[in-house]
């Protein structure tokens, strides 16, 4: 499955060399992924503070291609990927409208017990979603 | 002239209280005001940083009514006024989807010359946008 | 009482017109109260998450009189004073190293239970830490 | 060389999971940064806006292994090296008081000409610095 997003560069997302601070790039990546969960009909409030289960970022790499200004729209393209029963990946591709690629962002997240910190499995509703 | 925009509460807007920060309420504010330059094809990335004239906000208030959750679906309805030939305000009311207002912000802008930081006029596409 | 803070101006603080974001002129001073309670030896994990009562900011305003560059050194002023039993507001001045003013903000907090959302009195760490 | 830089996490850096938002453990690392070109000396408004040098980082990547939360106390060791004329790159450990390895960030960064946006030489006072 792959989802589709659309953003316009916030005067937020930049600093004072003119562009998107770079760790935005994975920001503007992760609200893609809240978006995608809401077009499932996830409950994001429920999954960040209300599900016995918590899925922690272990992981985030991103290579940054393109200099973002503040009012550029970007689609950003995103393809989860379960590893096992835990773990999923989501890779990303952030793209200005011509298609260009400005960014490439990978996120690694695992299901832990919110008292334990212990590994357990997906809820059911990301494994549904990861199917799409 | 009236601004509806629509937003839904990111992840990154939130902090440890588990609802949006209270900065955040003003930078999401000044989202919807940036989707509304935009929205009268006023390019952003000039504003900001390739015009001759910067809009600085001198002033800005809040009042929180309600705490909003990563994921809540909101309106932010934003009422520009010029005060002078220098400076407009902006009334923005961010609602709930039910209508309840969960917040009230205000922000003034003054125009000042980017090399001798003097107030100028306001430029004509910001005073077009005014009188929507 | 009043508590001092000194702040380097970070990267991730300012935007694209080439200056601190005027929402982080408050972020800022906000960074500046946790200071001020830890020092008072307020646990802030504690006091966001694992009390039972809340202390959101119900009302927030400032005045942004220069730009701050990143890099720049400034010290954050906090002058907090109790409103009533369940009420208490910080006045903030933000100072350039030969104290200039560059800004004045001022934040209003209001003691609630977490489970009720009713006022209820400061819990007397806060109340300790106000009377200095 | 490595550099050492203490931090407390702020309310700003945590989310509404309790936690410092992921993509904020590399804007730490980034505060760190920041910090060590200061302490050598280096105007860092200058360095992002004045000079015809632009240092974008180009790919970053962190390992998040224990959560942070608001007011933690971590120290971050920041290990910058020069991989050839024209690029660098830094390896930082965010560490909690007790030693524990919170988490690994890697940064690459480039230097380009602002006009032309080609790759150019490093700065000397960047060379400097890498070189301790």
């Amino acid at each position: 499955m792959e989802y589709r997003w659309s953003y316009q560069i916030q005067l937020r997302d930049t600093d004072a060399a003119g562009v998107v601070y770079f760790a935005n790039f994975l920001t503007i990546c992760h609200a893609a992924y809240e978006a995608s969960l809401s077009a499932a009909e996830i409950d994001l409030r429920w999954l960040i503070s209300g599900s016995e289960v918590a899925l922690p970022i272990v992981h985030a790499s991103g290579d940054f291609k393109q200099p973002l200004y503040c009012g550029d729209l970007v689609q950003v393209f995103l393809s989860p990927s379960q590893i096992n029963e835990s773990e999923f990946q989501i890779d990303y591709r952030l793209c200005l409208m011509d298609g260009k690629v400005a960014g490439r962002v990978l996120t690694k997240h695992v299901a832990i017990g919110v008292i334990d910190r212990q590994r357990t499995a997906l809820p059911y509703q990301v494994q549904t979603w990861l199917v799409g």
